[in-house]
């Protein structure tokens, strides 16, 4: 029934999450990564042959949420509410975005707001009151898969095939670069300003090295 | 029934995928974390109070497989075998250690020699060969965690409570000092001195920097 999966991001604040969460999308057949905030072209435009993932880029939350409902897509906060469902129950019913909270807060009240319904991961032991960010998606677009029932890509030997060629990141995925788009970004950008993850003050060399560290193998 | 499950470690390369692996464990009940190869008490014999998982050490993989088998557990390996089962499918029977593999070349003919049975995690997706090994991990131990049936841990507010106490790292949880494991020891430091997990020489001060990255919140 073409079902399509995908993750949307807002203000994660490492970027190391952000390689590991790529290379789980790609394994587990997510369609795009959403950016939510402050645009980069820098970041996403033009990674190479590694790449295999398509990037999209909103400036607000609403703006996500009202693509998405495009596609008659299901907008699932991960996040432990009172009301979510533990994922393995696969409450799921047709195309699916999962937003993921920051690490260290979680979902904030704005976000929660965009979200059809929740999920959590059960826990069982009592040494840490969260998973990991990365880890948490992981499980949650492998369930999404199980319950999906989307085709297992092929094997050889003990590794799965990657395709040859990566998915083209054409300049029109992003939104155009009107007056107003950029008036925009310059007032998201200091809205973001204390997000971390896109924060080029801290390191000179962070956008140039975030596609770097995309596909290392760790 | 009193199910347990266990994690073994040989030859992980990442100290970070150490701890982002313990904190996945600690989440879903794991009562150990075993790792093979050298030993290194200053590693793992005095972490404070941000510990909640015991960990346990052997020189050689046989080792591991006899006080597993005298638990009368399975050994599982997460591995993209021929005949590994995918993990949705719960192929579980009883307590269950699963043994994971080096980051990058997966498990070896030695470390699948002690395992009883193989699990993967089925991809869907084009972009990438395998997952990140704390990602796998984390999926598996989930799932044995639902196959289980574990009790959730309580939740207060978006949080799963962390108790108050660390499990105590008794001296008596690792191999005696005997003279003979001492000689083991040294043995196994060169047979590993290619292993970066425990290499020194790499970064003077790994070994206590090790605990501090066990429950970073990342």
């Amino acid at each position: 029934m073409g079902l399509d999966v995908y993750v949307v991001v807002h203000n994660i604040a490492k970027r190391h999450n952000v390689g590991t969460l790529a290379r789980s999308a790609t394994a587990f057949g997510v369609s795009e990564l959403i950016l939510v905030g402050r645009r980069d072209f820098n970041c996403f435009g033009s990674h190479g042959s590694t790449s295999h993932l398509r990037f999209r880029h909103f400036h607000s939350l609403q703006d996500a949420r009202l693509f998405l409902k495009e596609k008659d897509c299901d907008i699932c906060g991960v996040e432990i509410t009172d009301d979510a469902k533990a994922v393995n129950q696969h409450p799921f019913k047709k195309s699916t975005a999962f937003l993921l909270g920051n690490e260290g807060t979680g979902l904030s009240a704005k976000e929660c707001e965009i979200c059809d319904f929740f999920v959590y991961i059960p826990q069982y032991g009592c040494g840490t009151a969260s998973l990991n960010v990365t880890v948490a998606a992981s499980i949650v677009l492998h369930q999404f898969g199980v319950w999906a029932g989307f085709p297992e890509r092929t094997r050889d030997g003990n590794k799965f095939i990657v395709a040859d060629r990566p998915v083209k990141q054409a300049r029109r995925n992003y939104c155009t670069e009107t007056a107003d788009a950029i008036i925009e970004e310059r007032k998201s950008r200091r809205e973001n300003a204390s997000n971390g993850f896109f924060d080029e003050s801290r390191n000179s060399t962070s956008s140039s090295n975030l596609l770097n560290a995309l596909f290392v193998d760790d």
